[in-house]
């Protein structure tokens, strides 16, 4: 694994308060000239955080996200991952993060279970 | 502007080519474990491709994509940044991701013209 793997793991990580809750150890900085954290980072930690809760054969096929407010970067970030639905070849996860009460972001997860055929969605 | 988001910045570091294709810098790497390119890495980098074709003060409101063929983290990746739709409060963007010919994401980003109030949805 690259450098700059390490780099983005180290950006990006996550600790694990709950079963379903994961906070930011790094503050989620602004890119340059920006006021508001950079809501590819609001991605992909709510990706990160809910790949902790499923299976290792399930891959991402679909997320949709809305970037509900500006995220701060001088607050921590925690992120609720919740069942939509569990299934043996899909699963559904919805994602909230928050900066205190205030909700800033939220994401919605398909994980479909992986084939080992060449059609597998994605191995991640 | 903290240390990490220099880091972020750099491992998500794109060049453009034209006016719509961007291009990877440093090679997608996988994570720890893992055989494909990190999704978090292609959503994040599809959003920033975008947000270099639209006014500054136009923020992303949603995003969808679907993660359709594993990233090779040995292989650069190349974006091309479509308009669905191009108007004065809202632009829709389409965003797919190729390694050689191979379509291996896409996401489409709507973004709405910022309002200074407390209610605009995300300074970006």
């Amino acid at each position: 694994m690259g450098p700059s793997h390490m780099g983005l793991e180290k950006i990006l990580e996550l600790t694990r308060q709950s079963a379903s809750r994961f906070v930011t150890t790094t503050l989620p900085a602004a890119p340059v000239l920006a006021r508001g954290t950079f809501g590819g980072t609001l991605v992909a930690q709510s990706l990160l955080a809910s790949l902790y809760t499923v299976p290792t054969n399930f891959v991402p096929t679909s997320l949709h996200c809305y970037f509900i407010s500006g995220g701060d970067p001088n607050n921590m970030i925690a992120y609720d991952v919740e069942d939509l639905r569990n299934g043996r070849n899909f699963i559904h996860k919805q994602i909230t993060a928050y900066q205190g009460q205030r909700l800033i972001f939220s994401s919605t997860i398909l994980f479909a279970k992986e084939k080992h055929d060449h059609d597998s969605l994605h191995f991640l």
